[in-house]
């Protein structure tokens, strides 16, 4: 079939007079008798097609004033420079099929020239996402994803694929979904740590994995879902110090080709993207609660979780991305590698945006004991973990390892306000369609 | 931490005299009294390891007479250029270190040597892949999910992922696994094929997703499994001839890359790839049916879909990748767009190896009219499909493309026996665990 020439972000006024044929869905219509402008929208831009109703074929011109706003055609026309055209050129167009013809009213005007709630957005998500800004960000985080693996295949990861049904929670929580599998009862895996760490015991060494993970968590906020992409990797023979460095540098390199290949989208979206400097801060977690102490706002007890208020408190302190280290080992999970000399601080890590956590890692334990004892100190049962812990007894190395939340790294790379507008089709609480 | 300086697979004879660091498993020892042999083996291979007994550092020698097989050991030493030790050196230690001591007996003999059943390997997946071999599949299908990738990203596909946890079926099949989501069923997606669908009606104009599909069907044979990793593209402005070219071209390109990148792998596995020469064959439903009929064989009857054993006589006879095109209407799903001239034949295809089934895509139904139609003849409602439908009511441009198995693929290039050899964590009616 391939029946598009041209997308309309490839015409130059220097072709003028070449035929090319763009196919898309039709932006608007002006129709000012004597003369109509069918303005034509697809992936890379607009294209103005001008149509001198008095000297055109009768049919076409027909067809062009007949066309209901965003339904899609197919346009065969010649290229005319054209100053007071947007981009510089117009099409003269030869031929005009519909290939597709819109109901109307639209649910929702996907010009953006109408605002309309998020629910709404979401509800008609196929139109929303004609939005040029909406559709910017999801061309931003395909090339997210992709420097992501550059990052990782420069350093000789290997990708991986582990399963998301499992037997068991990874942290012995509550927030998993059940699944009825078969005869028994099994869960959406939480997260791959679980699997990434087994992994480290075969001598893959360096697995990296991007995919889903699920938490049955009630909260309703602005950067939490219930199903996300987790960017997820795992490193032998390595430290939580050289997990932090490959971190930042995968961040601030997903900036770096965002800036360079997406030129175009963060124009859309008003974005100018400052490319965060790497080494990142490092703040301990005692640091931090002194920092947040100092502004005489209420304090909080060591061993406390940093709650979100002074996350943001901190976050308008520092103004970029920065990591926290040196937690108390009580508050991270059991799997953390407590620090040899300090058992009472671990070797865990956040990411941190001003605005936001971005990803949290550790080095772990690999020594067996440590492990079991670890699992019991957080009141879990070893003997859940069974699967997980055979492969410390068999020769473990030092490993470390991080994940990272896909759409939160695009949500504060862009400023957008709600999580769900880096995410697709969102699941939350109350929305499971589209 | 970083403290290995080369895997073994890096040290060359002219190395001779340079002090490197290796770190790995215990792979093997031979304590031959005098002199003392301890195997490394990392990801890229093993290095003999000797230890001159009476000459070198007591402790030293206490150690590597004491560590047990699959161990971790960190390992520093010169590289000695020795004819007659593997790869042309051997190491001359100066320190050796055990990062993790590794109980005994092992639950499977990772070194190969002592056979091992599916299930037992698959028990202990993590002795299992420390075998070169099993190793090496998993380090092939790294390669083949980034050729693929670069496949898509050369002809301007842009990554999506959409939701595993949906309302709806995609088929109206059974073969779903439900989930308790808060207070509403769910279900895990058995095909991102609907939401595809949904994304051409924005203008993304080409998808592709790498990710896990889910499907709760009872099988029990070599070459199904219950939660998989599906290739999947959908391209707007193509039919059915355009993705198939697509889909030859993928999985060329994939033969052709892991045969320049992963030399090592295919030795360590005794295949000799044979890139598949583009285009592959097309063989329409009919003339499949006069394959078989003339074979003497039990009679298909037109409509009937092509059973294993058909498949297998087929394969044999045909003995290479090609398409079967041009099934019956009433065999392929409703979303799938039948000939305007015949209706009662589709632009459905399937991509079969001689062994297997890889693929199946299709030009899609683009026309709502139709669509609500056919959705009825395959006895299905469509107000369960709504969120699907709406879509096709505002601008659809024609659609085209195909699901593709990932672990299909690799074990058909690599002639593996079973789907879950080429699957890290294989999920089975029977296997849930580890």
């Amino acid at each position: 079939m391939i029946l598009r020439t041209h997308y309309s972000g490839e015409i130059r006024p220097e072709m003028d007079g070449s035929e090319v044929t763009l196919a898309g869905h039709v932006h608007e219509i002006r129709d000012l008798g004597g003369i109509c402008f069918l303005v034509l929208r697809d992936r890379e831009g607009l294209a103005q097609v001008t149509v001198l109703t008095k000297r055109a074929d009768r049919k076409l011109v027909e067809t062009v004033r007949g066309v209901s706003r965003e339904s899609v055609v197919l346009v065969r026309g010649r290229v005319k420079a054209e100053p007071k055209a947007p981009n510089g050129f117009e099409i003269l167009p030869e031929a005009v099929e519909v290939l597709s013809r819109a109901d109307s009213p639209l649910p929702l005007d996907p010009t953006g020239k109408v605002g309309a709630e998020l629910d709404t957005r979401l509800d008609a998500r196929f139109l929303d996402l004609r939005r040029p800004a909406s559709m910017a960000v999801f061309k931003i985080e395909s090339a997210v994803m992709r420097s992501l693996r550059n990052t990782f295949y420069e350093k000789g990861f290997i990708e991986v694929c582990t399963p998301k049904i499992v037997a068991t929670a990874t942290e012995g929580g509550t927030a998993l979904f059940p699944i009825s599998y078969f005869e028994r009862e099994a869960f959406l895996n939480q997260s791959p740590q679980l699997y990434k760490q087994i992994l480290m015991a075969t001598g893959l060494d360096r697995v990296f994995e991007i995919g889903p993970i699920f938490r049955a968590e009630e909260h309703d906020t602005r950067r939490h879902l219930n199903e996300a992409i987790s960017v997820d990797v795992e490193v032998s023979y390595a430290d939580h110090e050289d997990v932090m460095s490959l971190l930042e540098n995968a961040v601030s390199s997903a900036y770096r080709y965002v800036s360079e290949i997406c030129e175009k989208e963060l124009q859309i979206l008003g974005v100018d993207l400052d490319i965060p400097k790497t080494p990142f801060r490092r703040i301990t977690y005692t640091e931090a609660l002194e920092m947040a102490s100092e502004s005489g706002r209420k304090s909080m007890e060591w061993g406390d979780d940093i709650d979100t208020e002074t996350e943001h408190y901190l976050g308008s302190l520092i103004g970029e991305h920065y990591f926290l280290t040196d937690w108390p080992s009580s508050v991270k999970p059991y799997y953390t590698q407590p620090y040899e000399d300090k058992p009472e601080i671990c070797k865990g890590f956040d990411l941190m945006h001003p605005s936001m956590e971005l990803a949290s890692g550790a080095q772990r334990v690999h020594d067996y004991e440590l492990l079991i004892s670890r699992i019991k100190e957080k009141g879990l049962n070893p003997e859940s973990f069974e699967f997980y812990l055979k492969p410390f007894r068999y020769g473990m190395p030092p490993h470390a390892g991080w994940g990272l939340g896909l759409a939160r790294l695009v949500q504060t790379m862009l400023g957008l306000e709600n999580i769900r507008d880096a995410v697709l089709f969102p699941r939350d609480r109350r929305r499971l369609v589209p």
